[in-house]
């Protein structure tokens, strides 16, 4: 695990600190008056390691894979509608592409573990590792080799991209499944707690998948112990290591990155586990309407950006959330300062 | 004050509802699963009285004027601030000229009552009504003649923008301190309720501040009553009466209004008083960290779009809000459908 780590760098440096809030001290408006904002341009150009930084690229990806726990009898939507919602997103007619072309934001999808084979389309990027996970209430959802692979993938993918910022998303019929079995796993806590209704998971089909997610639990609780890795492994999924490699790889180029909801958070939460300086690099960027999100970033001491009772996933929050990333980085470019302003400040 | 009010028609209607839901219904992407984006868009779309709006065009202004009540040394800030900094609006270095540039919102700031003559500048609006109100801890702050006259800018420059969608914001060195007077006159709550630390105002300034307004509420609450016209015209500003104006400008002609933050919707208030059916077409964009905005927004039933501990005014909290309508709508317009895209719904 180690190059995908030693290479994440700490961002606090009180230096660059005290220039950066200088200079938004300076800017035409009473201090701290843009709230939030002025956190947001902080911690940005703290990323950055640079007083003077701009956010002028981002990139969004959505990645995607199929989850064998789908046999369980988990959720109302079939696989199938991985493999059409990832064409959906490439061929421009779903939210986050949509969104995406609305805010200007180079987007693309990628394939990491969908079941099908995809056509080949402008913005579909193919990584696939595997056909699908296996049904992680029965064995382990991933190999060790594959999931190395899917980290590989997500790292290379932030490192070739290599803009100002990123954003994540996912897609994947079965996924909250598996982000539910790696917070129960990474916080020692049943699935009662952490499985929620997901994309319409109401009534049988909730029981089922509280169920079906404890026997995960209770199947990869030795095995994987507190590991992060064997986490992911035992009861994760392709799309999700692909976000935990695009996290570790943005975080060792200095790169933040915007995470979308409940299940690119559960990618977080084990990047974070590898590395805990990686949690610098990141904006969380609302709480999902999903139960146990906000549970997750209450315990983590995060206050997401947004609080609008999403959780269709695929990134459509964290653009929102990036968009306002951008404002406050536009303000602290381009703002005019007291002096140049001619602008009295307090007496 | 019959015809700024006898045009505004309620916006709910059932068999229009009924057909907006029925599209974001059809949309791929699980049932309301883009959370309070859908109840953006349906509220969009009810405003317009069309199943088929689409959000194309805004246009944002900020109202400027000037505060007498400054003279009861309330603010550290002094009043020359607000002309310097309709210019720095205008100049295009203030935040909201950054960010509606960056947002791509056509943008003018309105000189409704700065105490200073102003140049001719490109996004400039002079609608100048007087030079600064009247001290209303000690008089009435407006004439009902002179409000008028600001209520008539407002509307008509809404009448004459006529865009899809408007967002207002305010300067005014003091115009924490009316907005504080309307709330409390209008609610029947004291100074020490609704008065803030504002722009800067804490420790002497702060109880200063608390007893000009407290002052201003006892000398005008017998005169004003409960009328909406009579308090704004006691208590109120140039600036605050501009944006009621546009308000029901925007409301006579189904445009949607961004209201930005405490100031703003002081305005609102107002608004909503002379014509309840105003309060259909405002979007409360943000809870400001003014401390009594967040009460008004309960009182009224309002959960805003955002909370981001701004303070700033201007409209930025609004420019923010925005795009996050227009993310929902452009999902509204441009998203694909179950059918067209091929997509398996529900089982």
């Amino acid at each position: 695990m180690k190059r995908f780590t030693e290479k994440i760098a700490p961002t606090a440096n009180m230096e660059i600190e005290k220039r950066i809030v200088a200079h938004l001290d300076d800017l035409t408006k009473p201090q701290g008056s843009l709230g939030r904002l002025e956190e947001f341009a902080l911690r940005y150009c703290l990323c950055k390691g640079e007083p003077n930084a701009s956010l002028e690229d981002a990139r969004f990806f959505t990645f995607a894979g199929d989850h064998g726990i789908t046999e369980e009898n988990i959720t109302p939507f079939p696989s199938e509608v991985t493999c059409q919602m990832v064409e959906n997103m490439a061929a421009g007619g779903a939210a986050i592409s949509i969104m995406c072309r609305h805010a200007g934001i180079d987007y693309a999808v990628v394939d990491m573990g969908v079941k099908s084979d995809l056509e080949d389309m402008p913005n579909l990027i193919k990584r696939k590792v595997d056909y699908g996970t296996r049904n992680f209430s029965r064995e382990p959802a991933m190999t060790q080799e594959k999931t190395l692979a899917a980290l590989e993938h997500g790292f290379a993918l932030a490192e070739q991209a290599a803009p100002d910022i990123l954003g994540i998303g996912e897609m994947g019929i079965g996924n909250t499944s598996s982000a539910s079995a790696i917070y129960s796993l990474s916080l020692g806590l049943d699935a009662a707690t952490t499985v929620g209704a997901g994309t319409g998971s109401t009534g049988e089909f909730l029981e089922r998948k509280i169920e079906a997610v404890q026997k995960g639990i209770d199947l990869h609780k030795d095995a994987a112990g507190d590991d992060p890795f064997k986490i992911l492994s035992c009861v994760g999924g392709y799309e999700i290591a692909g976000m935990t490699g695009m996290i570790l790889g943005a975080a060792s180029n200095r790169i933040p990155v915007v995470v979308d909801g409940f299940i690119a958070s559960s990618a977080a939460l084990i990047a974070m586990g590898l590395e805990a300086k990686t949690k610098d690099y990141l904006f969380f960027a609302h709480a999902s309407s999903e139960k146990f999100h906000r549970h997750f970033l209450e315990k983590e001491g995060i206050q997401p950006i947004l609080d609008l009772d999403m959780r269709l996933g695929e990134g459509t929050g964290a653009v929102l959330a990036l968009q306002i990333i951008e404002q406050a980085m536009a303000c602290y470019s381009h703002m005019a300062t007291f002096s140049s302003a001619g602008v009295s400040n307090k007496e």
